[in-house]
């Protein structure tokens, strides 16, 4: 399995969906998640910092669930530019996703100071809503199991409809 | 309805118990969420920062969820010390809980700037077991519903044995 994102679909996306404080490029405080192809799933890699803890020795749940949430959407991304014919890198300007809902189970007590990984599987369940399940390992330990469901973010998101 | 959490169950924890990224009082970069009762409701109130974006002008659903989870388990913590006759500020230590599973589903596109209200209702699905249901508001507009099932926190949390 491949230890690094070499291509993510987070740096094709524009400037102004570049800020978002979990996968955004231009976010100087943000985590800066990064999701790419692994074959036919998705992957996302992150190393929590020092502060990142639950108590000593664990990972916050909250950062395991903002992981999920932008593998999700970073997944769905992903999944309809490949329908649409292109990859990360080719210089297209990729779909938006924003997260209708966001599960977590959480299995095991995430090791600290372990990378994650975030595996996901992409699902298509209407042209403009995916489901990503996603499980996340520290090192090889299966640690969490999620799921997102992402909608193309609407036209004008400030219109504040419901998204789900 | 009050607007600041005066007593929370999170000063009462006890050092080791402190470190938390979301709600940990020891932990200098965390967010420091304090869940409080609210008659028969409990309450958590946080301002986001201003790199807690989705996108500029909305705040990031990995946070919603942060705030989710740890007013989760505050929740439960003060429900089950209250079930065990205790209040938070009388000097006894609370139960600690932790995660086993968190959903939210994000309804509106949450506006930044606003001061964000976690409103949860707690129920005892089992004496180790609490399910507690969460209205986020931005101001008087409910933005995320959000539900986490916590559990006692296992006597020794370094076995890793299943949560839920």
């Amino acid at each position: 399995m491949e230890e690094k994102v070499l291509i993510a679909i987070q740096d094709d996306y524009p400037e102004d969906f570049a800020w978002c404080y979990g996968c955004g490029r231009m976010n100087e405080h943000g985590h800066h998640f990064r999701t790419g192809w692994l074959e036919d799933k998705t992957m996302t890699i992150y190393a929590p910092k020092p502060e990142h803890m639950a108590l000593p020795g664990y990972v916050y749940g909250g950062l395991i669930g903002s992981l999920v949430d932008c593998h999700g959407t970073g997944s769905a991304a992903l999944a309809l530019h490949r329908k649409n014919g292109h990859e990360p890198g080719d210089s297209a300007e990729p779909p938006r996703f924003v997260t209708a809902s966001l599960h977590v189970d959480f299995l095991k007590p995430t090791p600290h100071g372990t990378v994650l990984k975030a595996i996901g599987t992409v699902q298509e369940i209407h042209p403009k809503k995916f489901k990503v399940e996603t499980e996340v390992f520290a090192g090889d330990m299966l640690c969490a199991r999620g799921e997102v469901v992402a909608v193309v973010m609407p036209s004008s998101f400030t219109a504040k409809e419901q998204h789900n």
